[in-house]
Formats: C-alpha cells, structure tokens, sequence
C-alpha cells in the first residue's frame, strides 16, 4: 500500500476521553472513530488488524476441527424465552420490536440459536464430535461504555460450542480449545494465561478465562511466577488426542493462577513466596463446560449406540476479537506509539523515502516495494512529500515492526537502514539484504493477505 | 475437507416453504437455516460461498484503489435527524432505544456516518480522491419477507462511498466503480447488465442498477439484446483514468436496458425489433451519483485549491453480497441440485470414493486430496461409507463444478474419471492427469483458501 493512497487519519494531538494507552494509540493512529458512546467504525488499519486477528482464530479453528457458521445479528426472543434466560438476562441486552411487534433483540451469545441448529439437523451419536463457532457482532448495552474498543458495547467475538455424546468427549472438547487458544494467543504475540473463573450467566461447573497481564486490566489476577514461563510454541498437537490435550491442560493450569472472583488465599500461601505475584490482567477469552444445561430443556438429543436418545453435553467458548485488539496495544507500546506483534502487524514493514522526487530514492523504493510483495509480503510505503521527521513520528505511531529508511547518501554507498520498532536499533545493508532480512522473519508466519 | 468431519446437513425432502429455486437449493444443501422471518443462519457451506463473494469483492475494491472499513452495526439517530432522513426513512427502518434511553438504529445504509468520519478527519483537497466502502450486516424490515436470501431482513452488502472535490471527478468514480462491478460480477459467473435506475430514498440524479437476467426477478426488464453480448473479459484497466472508464460506460450503457420504473416505451421502440427483450431480473448492486445531498446539510467541506472551503460530491455505490449467493444459484442450477461457476464454487473439487474402505480406492482418494491441496486447491473428499448413489446425489446437490471418482475397478485400469457438474460429460484419465486438468482449470483463478 502507498500511504499516499491510504487513508490513514493520524492524529497530532491526543484525544481527551481517552483514559488508556491502547484506546489514546488507536484514535492516534487512526485506526477507529467512536460512532457513538461505546460503538465504534474501524477505519483501514484498524480493520485490517482486525481481519489479521479474525484470520489467526479461523486458521487455528480449522485446525483444530471445528467447523465455520455465521449466524444472525438479531435473533427472535421466543428461543431465549424457551432457555428460560430472556427475562434473566437483564438490561445487558438489547431489545426491540419488528414491525410487526415481534420481539427480537441483538445477539450477546448464541447457545440457544446454536442448539436449534443442532437439534434441528443433527440425529445420531455417529454425527458427533462436532463443533460450530462464529466469529460475529456482539451487543453488551455496558452501563457505562469506556477504553475504546477494550469495553464497547458492540464488539466482535468469537463464539464457539461444542456437541458431545457424554460428558468425558464434552471434556475433551473442553480441552481441545483451551490448547487451540493457547496457540492462538501466541500467534498474537500475546501471553494469556488460563485462570480458573467463574461461569456468570452462561452457566456451567468449568471454566478457565484467558488473561493478559497488563496494569490497565479490569480484573485482579493473583498467580505462581512460574506459570508464566510456560510456552505453548511449535508443538505438533492432535486434537482427537484426549491425552495429548488433557496433558497440555494440565502443564498450563497445574500452577495457581486465578482471578479475584475465584481466588483462594489459603491456596495462594501454600504457592512459594518469591513466587506469589498480585497483578492485573484483561480477559481475552473464555472457555465452558455447562453439561445439558441448554441440551435438556432444549430437546437437543442424539439417538445413542443402544438406539436411546441422549441429550448432548456441550460448551461454549469465547474469544473477544475485537478487544484484542486493545489487548495487544496494552501489551506492547511505548511513549512514541504502538509496536505490533508481527503475527498481526497490518503491514509487514514501512519504507520511508528520505527523498520523496529524487529520481534515485523513488526508484530504490519501488523496487524493495515491488520486491516484499512478490514475496507475499504486505509493505506500507510513505510516499508522501513530507519531511523525514514528520515520516519517522507517523510510523513509529503506527508501529510496523521494521522499518527500511532509504535515502540518496545511503544509496550513494548501496546501503538502506533496517530498523527495528521493538528496540530501535538500525543496521544498514544493500537494499536486496534488507528485503531478504524481512523475508527471514516472516518465514515463521502464514502469509494471508487481507484488507 | 473430508465430508465425515464438515457440518454439512442435507435435506432429502424439499422445503415446503421454499418457493424459488435458490431458496431451495440452499435449505436443500445445508447452506442456510432459517433462524427467524427473513433472518438467516449460514451454515458452514453457505458462509464458505458468502466468504468467496466477499473476498473478490475486496479484490475488485483494492484494485479500484478504495479503502476497506468496518461501519457499526447499530448507529445512534442523531446524524439521521442532521440529515433529515430518520423520520423519511418509514418503517423499514429498525429503531430500538437503549438503556439510557437513547435512540439507535439498525444500519440500514451508512452515508450519514461515513460523512461523518470524512468531515471529523479530511480537510484538504489534496486528501482526494477518497472512497470510502464496508462489507457489513444490514436490516431492512420488509413486510413480507420471502424467496430465502433473495428477500431477507437482515442481509450481507457491501457499501462504498466516494468524495471527490469536482462533479466531474464525481462522475469518474461513478463510472470507475461500474467498471469494477462489471468485472467483480464476471468473475463470480455472472452477466450483470447495468440498467438506468429510479434513485429512491438515497436520492440524486445519475443512477445505474445491476440486473442478473432470472425468471424469478422482482424487476421486469426492457433491453436490446446486443448487450447479452458484452463481455467485460480480462481487460487491463487504469481505474485512475477518467477516459478510460468513461469509454466502459458508454460500451456498456449506450444500448436501451432499463428498470421497469425508467422503462422509455418510445425509446424502447427504436431498438430493432428483433432486439427488444422484456424480461425479469434479480437487481445485484447499484450505483449513485448524488452530488452535494449529505455534504452540505452535514458540512462536509474541504479547502479547495483557492483556500476556500467546497462541499464535496459524493455518491455511494452496493453490492448485495447475501443476495448474490441467491442471485447465482437462480442463474446456475438444474432439477439435481447447483452448479457453481468456478469463481465462487465452495470447494474446487469434490473427491468420490466408491469404495471406503477399500486400501487401494482410500490410498488413490488420499493422494489425490493431497496433491490437489498442494496446488493451493480445495477439495472437499466425501470418505463416508455410503453408497455410490448417495455419494453421487449429495455432490449434485452442493454443485461443485468438477468431480473426481475413485473406485477399485478404475484403478485396475489406473484410471479415474473426472466428470463436468455442468455438461454431466465423464472422462477416463490417470489420477495425476485429473489433478493436473483441475489445477490447469483454476489457473486463472484468484487461489484464496477461506474458511
């Protein structure tokens, strides 16, 4: 993408409602604009960081077997009154009226729309394991709306569930996602780790929260050092292996680590002192096993192996795409602006001509330009008629994790300046080096582009 | 994707609700289910189609040079009421009140809220040309609705909005954004004729739908049949070139094709009489010059280039990306079920083991579902354990253009037969010559995996 063409709204000053980091960096960065108190249009970058996200949760969905749906913004309110959870829903959720004075109200969560699919197309045990999930707009009408797109009302999550015969596969199901997290978080460049939680107004008896550790977290999260050691890494995992998951369970969740809601001082203690650490965190997902909770009072039952019909076990399991986004900036910033992971960078690296209209700048910039793009790769060249100065505050802003300067007394020499975001340093080298550099890191990377 | 693990519920029996083709096609191959009137769930098949449409969409976007944002769902009716269009607007119009009270609305088109976001962020003439698009949920809520997709309330549309500084720049974007609809169209399969228009409550002078010739269509249809014969093809095009595009208009609008709303009696006799068409038609998309209708009651303003400030002219510009899934299937389908063209086919190839179980047929239907996800393709492998005939039914069912069949006896001969969807046309070859003429198949096509 030329900048020149990019609509990429950055903003001088720093916007006074913005009480956070992450929240004053995308104003700045002219990735959103509030449309209204808690609601939010994403503007080019930041859609295109979402659309990275929302590619990283469907390549590990897939992954992991489960199977992509889209369902409705707007549901009927009669299958909410069959759960019985429309009236205990509360003033969390939207309502309205059609036309025609039907009730209908915004999706917050989707487990009865989901059972009635399931109940409606799914009759034998041999149908299952199966696990649909969404990635869609979600409604939460917050008392009091604030930090940007870290507690909107409208937010796009990702929610899954999963139909089971028996409680053990339900488990496994359980299981299969805590590990597909885990490697999606790393993806992002981000460490979540599971903390034991409680189950709210979704119901149910397990449930582990993903957390970020970061100062402007909503929740207190007290936990053992050691567990943030862990790294989910490379590993080869077969998501039918109950004990290959079971085992990862076990490896990320053996240590305390629990929210305020769940906390348990007298478990806390017996944790080594050195090793107690009382910080904050901001949930990024969340993960169920609630049984027949919604499957029995629903009807959503299987004929058996013995010819018997069984109401499934299911669960559900969440991950808050768009407060991601918010997520990864708390994590990683410093005080000139944002540092993106590159898992979900919106582009690859900027190339910043020193010499905008100098014959041998332009064509040193095309050709790297035209050379990280036969590579698959994403750059974001300023080819603006600015000054370097004004060139080098709007990327570190934006945060593209590396960054080739190009200028007339480098190229004079052969050499481009490489230069991380991360740790500022610079390294110049022939500008081919410099592309080949960027290739190298990225190798490690799915290179899907998006929009 | 093997069969065994996709959610994919055929129907045997054909809806009794469905009373168009499309609409039963889709409930028929487990594209879609009904969640309430007029609003849909999409099923893993159906959202793979929707997602295809989506993704060309994009590309032809990008290649236009626009800029990709995501619009809220809901928008608060403030900026209605600044544009005078909340109490015009009827009871189309979904409006709900949130907890404090305050009044919001279901999207059900964005050019108030995308005028905001230009006159908050742009001040200069230099910033243009710009246009602005979104693919994104919208609701309108049709008395009846009806025909599946085709008629929903709650529908999937991409909407584009450019601003430019003179009418005439205007009115090159209008004809560049016809020129990239007429190529987004031929590459989903599609002949969609641009037809002159009534403006409706968008309001302005120039407008063009997009009509797709079907028995089924809401609109009756008056055109000179030498349209039929255009075809946009794989012409290279410099969407910043007015002349250019301006000479795309005039090949593609000079001849009589017009909306029964517009329909000229009198000039429609001029055409030859052997010419004259009266059809029906299913409306794709829709494009609109309306000058200064929102920037000037909204004050979107730039400084021209004499310092002074200017009301932009704008025009926006939909494509009915839901709908189109409907639109194809009208268009492409016979009494067995769909046949998807190539450019949006949710799988490229559909795999038939005759005989699972079979060491032979599996290791053949193995390698060759590898070798074709090598290419970057697609294949969905039906590894069921059911008869030739049910396997044979499902795959004309859910329409994928190109089959290939694996069976004991054919290996014998060590060969495989490939089989056209569309002419029903067989042929005998070696396995590794069905993955090579598939592949070769696809050469032209963008290889984007989506989920």
């Amino acid at each position: 993408m030329r900048l020149s063409r990019y609509f990429l709204p950055v903003l001088k000053e720093t916007p006074a409602e913005a009480q956070i980091a992450s929240h004053r960096l995308m104003l700045r960065a002219g990735m959103i604009k509030q449309a209204t108190a808690g609601i939010y249009s994403w503007l080019p970058m930041g859609f295109k960081v979402l659309r990275k996200i929302e590619n990283i949760v469907h390549e590990e969905q897939a992954r992991a077997g489960h199977n992509p749906i889209q369902m409705p913004i707007l549901q009927s309110a009669d299958l909410w009154r069959e759960s019985g959870r429309y009236d205990d829903y509360g003033a969390e959720m939207l309502r309205m009226q059609d036309r025609h004075g039907r009730d209908l109200l915004y999706t917050p969560t989707a487990e009865e729309l989901v059972t009635d699919i399931f109940r409606s197309h799914v009759g034998s045990y041999r149908d299952l394991p199966l696990t649909l999930y969404q990635i869609q707009w979600k409604f939460r009408d917050e008392v009091r709306p604030r930090f940007g797109v870290m507690r909107g009302r409208e937010f796009l999550m990702k929610d899954g569930y999963n139909f089971d015969l028996t409680k053990e596969d339900a488990l496994h199901a359980y299981n299969r996602h805590l590990v597909s997290y885990l490697r999606t978080y790393e993806r992002m460049g981000l460490q979540a780790i599971p903390m034991r939680a409680d189950s709210g107004p979704i119901g149910g008896d397990d449930t582990h929260e993903f957390l970020v550790l970061a100062d402007t977290g909503e929740s207190e999260v007290f936990y053992d050092s050691a567990i943030t050691d862990l790294k989910f890494g490379d590993r080869e995992i077969d998501y039918d292996d109950h004990a290959q998951c079971r085992a990862v369970l076990e490896e990320f969740t053996s240590r305390y680590a629990r929210t305020d809601e769940t906390h348990d001082e007298a478990l806390f203690n017996a944790v080594p002192e050195d090793r107690r650490r009382v910080a904050r965190g901001i949930e990024v997902g969340q993960i169920f096993y609630f049984g027949t909770k919604y499957s029995e009072p629903m009807g959503a039952t299987v004929q058996g192996p013995d010819g018997k019909p069984v109401p499934v076990h299911m669960g559900s399991h969440g991950i808050g795409v768009s407060r991601l986004v918010g997520a990864i900036i708390e994590a990683s910033h410093d005080e000139r602006g944002i540092i993106w992971p590159e898992g979900v960078t919106p582009f690859h690296a900027g190339i910043v001509n020193l010499k905008q209209g100098d014959a041998e700048a332009d064509a040193a910039c095309e050709a790297i330009y035209k050379s990280l793009q036969a590579l698959g790769l994403e750059p974001l060249y300023d080819d603006r008629d600015e000054r370097a100065g004004g060139k080098f505050a709007t990327m570190d802003l934006i945060g593209l994790p590396w960054r080739i300067t190009v200028g007339p007394r480098g190229l004079r020499n052969g050499v481009v300046e490489l230069t991380s975001r991360r740790t500022g340093e610079s390294e110049e080298m022939p500008p081919e080096d410099a592309v080949q550099r960027i290739a190298d890191i990225y190798a490690g990377h799915v290179l899907r582009p998006c929009f």
